[in-house]
């Protein structure tokens, strides 16, 4: 059925997956000095982004770049975390925290490898900017970034995945997702991409381990970049 | 007036200033074994550019990917070069040349020193899924690909130069275009972009040499991408 041979370009989402924002949020707000557990703080911001982004989603707010939707969250955030009176400056360098992540160890090694052998394109919500200025960060190998920003919609939408393949005029089977989350893959999979989930356990902390079972639909599941890179003859 | 010490975003101009057309198409040209000046050949195809572009802006012809603009090109071209009969395999094997154009040798060490204080993207009339290629064939260090694809609009619209200030949300000061070509440049610089011209004395052959006087106007004028690296202090 999806016999991953036939894939000539991968797609990556980036928060969790290519970016630790965990680790980069947590290190930020504690470099700010906020009166809080950074980690948990940390995880309560990046939980607040799902139901802004289903706003935007149902056509409450416009799209929207992801910087906005993070100061949306922040600004939400603070008076519930007791520190309502945070100065702009301060919150201006948090949302600007998420332009500096870095990425997993694994992924500047497993990206060069599958570069010689595939088209890689990142396929995320942030907007170019934010990813331009994190592969600037990274030193990530991308050959093309594609965003919402390009498409005007939004992960989990499927003119999003089939944007992939319309961009790069190939059926959407030779497009693979790789995503350390199994929700994004199962709405590329009904599009008709191939997929491959990226263990990532420690996307939510190294105190808050997540369940990183395998789903049997994936056409792959790894452990890190470098598996994948193994797995595809890389 | 134009102090390139404000500027954080370099934009770069593809085919003539990093990737070499004219030897990738002329070796295409001859792999094919067709009855014809190779380098002429090759001229002409790019020749034949500027006129159909025109027909794209002016809405004869709606948003139309470089591919199709390349093929265009190459069936009215045929007959002129009394080679009507070519096979279709063989037009599409020279369509894809422009796929695989090698950048000019100067081109991934300085963009890999420009990088370490620049952002840097691309900004070509060219589609994503070419300008992925190029990157992909080259190893090209992009943050960014921006192109006509993005904006829906070409060079020299205006749109497409302030649309690199607008996706990063920079002011055009901020942003350098780096080209081998004035008139690039001259529209660039009216919508408030810095502009650095690079020599490519051979864009269109060794035995073609062009002129590559400065124009005054420029903030910078450069050799090629090390002299850039140098003068911009990375």
């Amino acid at each position: 059925m999806d016999d991953p041979a036939a894939v000539r370009i991968l797609a990556f989402d980036v928060f969790g997956t290519v970016a630790d924002w965990h680790s980069g949020i947590t290190a930020a707000v504690a470099a700010e000095g906020l009166p809080v557990d950074a980690a948990e703080f940390a995880r309560a911001w990046r939980a607040g982004y799902a139901p802004v982004l289903a706003r935007v989603r149902a056509g409450e707010l416009g799209w929207t770049k992801l910087d906005a939707l993070h100061r949306l969250i922040l600004d939400d955030l603070l008076p519930r975390f007791d520190i309502p009176d945070l100065g702009e400056e301060q919150r201006r360098r948090l949302v600007h925290a998420w332009h500096r992540l870095d990425p997993w160890p694994d992924v500047v090694a497993g990206l060069t490898r599958l570069r010689a052998k595939y088209l890689l394109c990142t396929l995320s919500n942030g907007h170019l900017a934010l990813l331009a200025r994190l592969a600037n960060h990274g030193g990530l190998p991308w050959d093309c970034l594609l965003s919402a920003e390009v498409f005007r919609q939004y992960k989990p939408e499927p003119a999003v995945y089939h944007g992939v393949a319309s961009v790069f005029d190939v059926p959407e089977a030779e497009v693979m997702l790789v995503a350390a989350h199994h929700d994004d893959l199962a709405a590329a999979r009904v599009c008709g991409l191939r997929t491959a989930y990226v263990e990532r356990p420690h996307e939510f902390g190294a105190d808050a381990p997540k369940d990183v079972s395998p789903v049997a639909e994936n056409s792959l599941h790894v452990r890190d970049f470098a598996e994948l890179a193994d797995v595809l003859g890389c």
